[in-house]
């Protein structure tokens, strides 16, 4: 049918490793180079999560390198989630904080199950940390300006009906119904001509994806000064100690 | 009262074609000179239709020279409506797809008739072509950048009570209240002082017109590039065969 | 707690002032370099109004000098507070038009009396006079481009409901609650780490700030050519006399 699947399965959370990351970029290069293949629908195949976001563990107590390597393939990610050729759908099958957020935004649509014990957004200022500018430019492009103004200052997890209210996700469905609705919503998408699709996406999109790729070695850079510091290692391990605790 | 009626009337659809687009440009000149001319009304003097967009014969088959001068035309036609002086109020009594919609989208205030049978929206997509960037400038500049990313790609022509939702026009009434109607919201923009009005519009417009000043003759080359193609060629032809035999 | 209250009280309708803003300004760096202060609520001591924006007979039959002076002053405003590192909460308890409307618009939240009696908007068009474009770039960054720039051109005043529906303000309260959902929000925002919000809170409004700091001689130097026209001078003595008479 010319449709991928892509399921997510990183126990226990789909966090973003460096190793998940890399992994992702593979398969999702393989298929943009596949002729066959027009769409991607990703999903989750862990209950309850989509995915937790970056890997708090590859920003803790790390080399420079390190830092580097991890950042680098964050960008790269979302360089081809954002800018992919195919459409991309997102059914958002559990909760999906900040970097899981980030990859549901990038797609072309967002479906979510209508569980309100979901909750997805850019909630890395409840951690300390900011998001970076992309992360930011991504969101503005789905939510406009004010929303996301005021959720990335509170950090905001947004339970699954608020998200739709917000324009975050474009449709709720139950979660039995998921799978459906994604493989319809695609069907939809990709009744128009490939081509002309594919520049108009281009079109909306190039601005943004311009900026980080002006700007990639510098953002780098930001990110190990900024994750580098005392007080943010500080505020990251105690987030982990906190998460720890949670699970036992 | 210092308002000026426009009746397309360009049987059977009021075809954007280039004699069409001339005559409108003189118009619209004429008005704009005519001190005592504050405000147009535009609208459709043919039943169920207001505009149904740029005339595919002038894009089809046609020499190199003819589709810059054509496309001049359309620009023109573009810095003419959204850069204007005068108050603008699109009374959309009937379908408008493509240039049609942009001329609405390029108006102060757009009201459109009731009835779901019309619809209105830049489907360019679903003819396999590509709304050119200014077309998604003003589209976005009234949608916001999320809708428009999803009705450009999807090529969507919304029905009336679906494009009042996304804020694509401004208001519906019933067909036999519409010039009543726009003569209303003509008077509330006319009791403004014109000049603070104006420079107030020009404020909000300036940067998209002047992308496109700036770039017009590039825009010309890349729409001769774009419409040359043999691939374009085809689709063009194939719909015009489909709208034939629709006819028939 | 680490909270501010900044009671505006100039009778009889709170009028910026060339003084008055100097004493914000001089109150507002006071605050921002004490480290124990991490919020300010804004409100108002007069009542059923917030405050009446620029005063016009700064404006009226004035030196140059003085207009660059006031003009430096109303720009000194808009950056503190715009750019505060402090969550920034605006309890709008009575009508704020023009200068009072781009208070409340540069806080990071706006709650308002919901009584429909009292209206907030940027209604200088209706004055004859055009809202710089730093007040549009803030405005537009609240309210999105389309209602902005209808509501500019009309100049318009939107009772407390309809300025909610449009997202002007984020909450609408009865006047004997206001106070106390104030210190709640502000309680919500300060749960985050100060550091992390302040630097988001910057990535968001940087672009527009500096917009204003790279052109401020100039944008001085507009409003001094703008304002010392006869026909604006007239204006405002005519909108002065009307006010006058209104009082009386």
């Amino acid at each position: 049918t010319g449709v991928a699947m892509m399921k997510f399965k990183s126990p226990p959370v789909n966090s973003l490793s460096l190793e998940f990351l890399t992994e992702l970029c593979i398969s999702l290069e393989k298929l943009e180079n596949n002729r066959a293949c027009r769409g991607v629908i990703i999903t989750s195949a862990i209950p309850k999560i989509f995915s937790s976001g970056l890997d708090i563990t590859e920003m803790c107590g790390k080399s420079t390198e390190h830092y580097a390597e991890f950042w680098r393939a964050v960008q790269e990610m979302w360089l081809r989630v954002y800018g992919s050729n195919m459409v991309t759908v997102a059914a958002v099958n559990g909760s999906s904080p900040a970097g899981g957020c980030l990859i549901a935004l990038s797609c072309d649509y967002r479906i979510m199950v209508e569980n309100p014990k979901f909750s997805i957004g850019l909630n890395e200022a409840q951690l300390g940390i900011v998001a970076p500018f992309w992360f930011k430019d991504t969101f503005v492009n789905v939510v406009g300006h004010r929303t996301a103004e005021r959720s990335l200052q509170l950090g905001s997890l947004h339970p699954a009906p608020e998200a739709h209210r917000l324009g975050l996700v474009d449709e709720l469905v139950p979660e039995e119904k998921l799978q459906e609705k994604a493989a319809a919503v695609m069907a939809q998408w990709l009744a128009l001509p490939d081509h002309a699709r594919q520049l108009t996406k281009s079109m909306m999109r190039k601005a943004v994806l311009d900026r980080l790729v002006a700007h990639r070695e510098e953002d780098i850079q930001n990110f190990i000064t900024f994750i580098s510091k005392e007080s943010i290692q500080k505020s990251l391990r105690m987030y982990m100690e906190m998460l720890k605790k949670k699970k036992s």
